[in-house]
């Protein structure tokens, strides 16, 4: 815990932060461990979650829980450390293909999930049921309760569920259009959460498949404008390091989608929503100012296609070791202090 | 395989036998052992079927799938070989009571049941699926395509469902009265596999609570009469040797029901429909006469509070190898072509 480590108390009682799954659910840990606990909030990406054999499974989710809780496989980032392949190894001996790895201990989680589920308690419950159990103070919010899959527009096979382009087709084929639900609210413990928030901070998520679906939900884009009116910043992480992606289809994607493969081309996605921005030391294709003690936020970026002034955190960005969490949670959170001055 | 050791052919091309749990199972593959592939049927009691974490569970049909496929767990004869408790343990890192052994390669198959029976797909069929996928060439049957459940009425906790009398409450609790469901056809398939019968047998398990949900299904008892009327045999196998049961709740329940707790007295709960009674020798309190060729199915023990006479078979009826399932069903088989002849 990095807490002690800061120069002066953090002024943020109520950090927001929005995420995807493995890059995300890493950051907010980060945020987990240098902020008091119960004082950050994840909202999180649920157009990923899907129905298999049965099950109902929310990928983002449980990555987010699993890492949050200290539980998260140390390599994969997303499933159960220490989990094993005994069922997925019987269902192939049943003959099914079994491409999605639902690991045993896993299994545990969407059992209860989906039987909580059936009898009609929502997903906000049954998350906060099952990261209570596992002791995690920072709330886990899904961004909806109700049912929102992402749909992937594919040259090769058409439309896909999302988790047939993910895991299925392990992000090969080439993507036409994202294809988001509409008119799906957000849940009232997301839209509260958010209004009470004094830092939002977008996490180093996929900006089109983790975080546009949740900004996409009725009354996120709304709350956060609000906020933002009331002088409470919104900032972001690239998920983009030197035109690759840092994990997961984030650049391929961009790049079918015909949007510059580059931190200033998310920056661009998230012009309407944000006042800062991190990248990666040297991935900031304009001058970046220092912002001082007396620049009071207008020390700044300047986007190639954004409108107005944006301000710029470079820093190290690729989160290898629990302490590189930490030391970049600690580094945002210090910096938007002075956002905020 | 024991089919080389017999004296003469067998002359039965369809075997159908009656079964429960564990016991009903092992003497299943014992006549699996000994007759060519796909001439033995067996008919299960799913009277045990219940719903846990949303998965639609049958604990007798997988027993006797996994002992009839190999694979089912060598000390508990439930469940299989194995397999690892992971998702259990999860579950009660969730705060779940985790009072059902749910092991890992084992959901596999509640979730492919569970999937199919929620596609509509009969539980015959489902189970047709399952045991095909793991090469077992015996119709594995189940009792009944609607759901059955045999209820437990306590003295303690008063109605229980199967389950929990049997596996929560490890048939302590004190059983007043088993309440079988009325009205549940018998399947089809059942139906058939009897009416082309040319043995039907009633394999050592529990009288009460895995062969009379059988019997009590629409049209089995009328089947098996008419089989009867056309000369065909049917013979059961006591589960109570020295008036205990070989495993499980069969004494202790006919004890509490008031029921003598004996070979004789399994086979007065049998009285209306079968021919011939297999007894651990020594067992039988009557006097049993030796069946020769020529004494066509006439020599016989009687029981007490029958009205006709029985032929008795006496003969060591505990397996505790697969040597002994094969020995045994051979026995059992050789034995009944006296009867017929």
């Amino acid at each position: 815990v990095a807490v002690n480590t800061l120069e002066r108390p953090l002024p943020f009682k109520s950090v927001v932060t929005l995420v995807g799954g493995v890059g995300g659910a890493k950051f907010a840990d980060g945020l987990a461990r240098c902020l008091p606990p119960g004082s950050l909030t994840a909202i999180v990406n649920t157009g990923d979650d899907f129905t298999r054999y049965g099950l109902t499974i929310s990928p983002d989710l449980d990555t987010v829980m699993y890492t949050l809780g200290g539980l998260a496989h140390p390599v994969n980032g997303w499933g159960l450390e220490g989990d094993t392949a005994q069922m997925l190894g019987m269902l192939k001996r049943y003959g099914d293909d079994a491409w999605f790895g639902l690991f045993d201990r896993d299994v545990a989680t969407h059992l209860l999930r989906t039987q909580w589920l059936t009898q009609g308690i929502s997903l906000t419950e049954v998350t906060r049921r099952l990261s209570d159990a596992l002791a995690i103070p920072s709330p886990i919010l899904p961004m909806a309760d109700r049912v929102a899959p992402t749909l992937i527009d594919t040259l090769e096979y058409g439309v896909l569920p999302f988790q047939e382009y993910f895991v299925r087709y392990h992000w090969q084929p080439t993507v036409t259009r994202v294809i988001l639900p509409d008119g799906i609210p957000a849940t009232r413990a997301a839209l509260d959460a958010l209004a009470r928030a004094d830092l939002i901070i977008i996490g180093p998520s996929n900006p089109l498949l983790s975080v546009e679906p949740i900004l996409n939900c009725i009354g996120v884009r709304e709350t956060i404008a609000a906020r933002r009116a009331a002088g409470v910043r919104c900032i972001a992480l690239s998920p983009i390091v030197a035109g690759q992606a840092i994990k997961g289809p984030a650049a391929k994607l961009m790049q079918e989608l015909d949007l510059p493969v580059s931190a200033s081309g998310v920056a661009d996605r998230y012009e309407a929503v944000i006042d800062g921005f991190i990248v990666q030391t040297g991935d900031w294709p304009y001058p970046v100012a220092e912002i001082g003690a007396v620049s009071a936020g207008g020390a700044v970026g300047t986007s190639g296609t954004l409108s107005r002034t944006l301000s710029i955190l470079e820093t190290e960005i690729v989160m290898h070791s629990l302490t590189d969490r930490a030391r970049l949670a600690e580094e945002v959170l210090t910096w938007a202090t002075r956002l905020v001055d």
